[in-house]
């Protein structure tokens, strides 16, 4: 071997690295799409639905390529142990990824549906801006994860979920107050924008307890708790 | 070698089918959720209402026990080419059935939720029955698709993800009727419900678009083709 050709294993590490950035990348443009799903859901911008609407092909591609990668590694390199449990979980992660981007894309979605209206009565705007920030806070710390593989954030992520199952929860009994005025419509859409949101933090758990996983080995415990009621039902964590 | 120790590619083939009947196993598993869920939703039965969310962790089981096997064949084996290709999809594949399964669970949450009331209106009753109907005929076709990799079967499939991406819109329609006199609790959970059988379905399409991927090296063509309204936020075919 020469000093010109990297030895078999630096390649195989660099390989491994590339796949770690491209999850990365992959959650950064998710972590954008979100930002801009919540202007256009809360503020019904159109043109910016529109970009979320047409951006999400680009998480596609990515996730796409991603895979691809990921295959060829298992193919030319055949990974063992933890090196391939890695590669496993990327592609699983990536699964997780594109399908925040796609629940992103569905809340913009819902903004066209309804402009120039609002899809969010005023009296709910407050809540929802609170889950969007719930969140937004969880995939910066899937992001942290993903970079420093840093366990604590984890549990931060499991502790966000948490919060956001309770606000789920919550949406459910704002709709069911017989003091609410709205029309039957506009509680379907915010049904509908309660699971995207609730969905995005539970895959979002995918995602870190994967990382948990491949860091320490055990498996993270769940944080679903909820014995009855919609949060039970909609609330898919540790799934 | 000698009679008694079969060629490593014939034990590798047997774990290769091995994997393939643990597919189809846990698929009639969740055939069977599915039309429990359907009596316990439709009928308030309590009973089989808890039978599918007890069993629901059965499936998770077989498909962690089918995930570790797949690993344990790509550490072992190293296959490449189909191969590979066939691991990896029943990597994937397990986790949209075993996701099916969660969304008959979920039904069966509801329905749960709601005793002794039934979850749905009386004029929701027959369009709902039509849409447990089109999600069984899928799932039967999925397990058909798995045991014979037949890709006839899967256009099968296609063509009732489509009917089923109708009726859910149809029940947003329904919703949106002025003549509609339930409450809004009663249109979240008809949302919910209403949406968790479109995914069951769509679920159902990335499963059998990953068997023809396997058999004929194209992805089948995406189904969804909403170009507006709720139908197209709720139904996710070919994502």
């Amino acid at each position: 071997m020469n000093e010109r050709t990297p030895p078999v294993r630096k390649v195989f590490q660099a390989e491994l690295h590339q796949v770690g950035e491209e999850l990365i990348q992959i959650a950064t443009l998710v972590q954008q799409a979100l930002g801009s799903a919540r202007t256009a859901f809360l503020d019904a911008d159109i043109q910016v639905a529109e970009e979320v609407i047409s951006n999400d092909a680009r998480i596609d591609f990515l996730q796409n390529d991603l895979d691809e990668r990921s295959i060829d590694i298992l193919a030319l390199q055949s990974p063992v142990a933890s090196d391939l449990r890695m590669i496993v979980g990327a592609l699983r992660m990536s699964a997780s990824l594109e399908r925040m981007g796609d629940l992103a894309r569905h809340l913009a979605q819902l903004a066209r549906l309804r402009f120039p209206e609002p899809v969010l009565p005023e009296a709910m705007r407050g809540h929802f801006e609170e889950m969007f920030d719930i969140d937004a806070r969880l995939v910066e710390r899937v992001i942290s994860v993903l970079e420093d593989r840093d366990i604590s954030e984890a549990d931060q992520i499991f502790a966000l979920k948490s919060e956001l199952n309770l606000k789920h929860q919550q949406v459910f009994e704002m709709l069911a107050d017989p003091n609410w005025d709205s029309s039957v419509p506009t509680a379907v859409d915010v049904t509908l924008a309660s699971r995207y949101l609730e969905r995005i933090g539970d895959h979002g758990v995918s995602v870190a307890r994967k990382v948990s996983y491949l860091v320490t080995g055990d498996w993270a415990p769940a944080t679903d708790s909820h014995p009855t009621g919609h949060g039970h039902i909609g609330a898919d964590a540790g799934e």
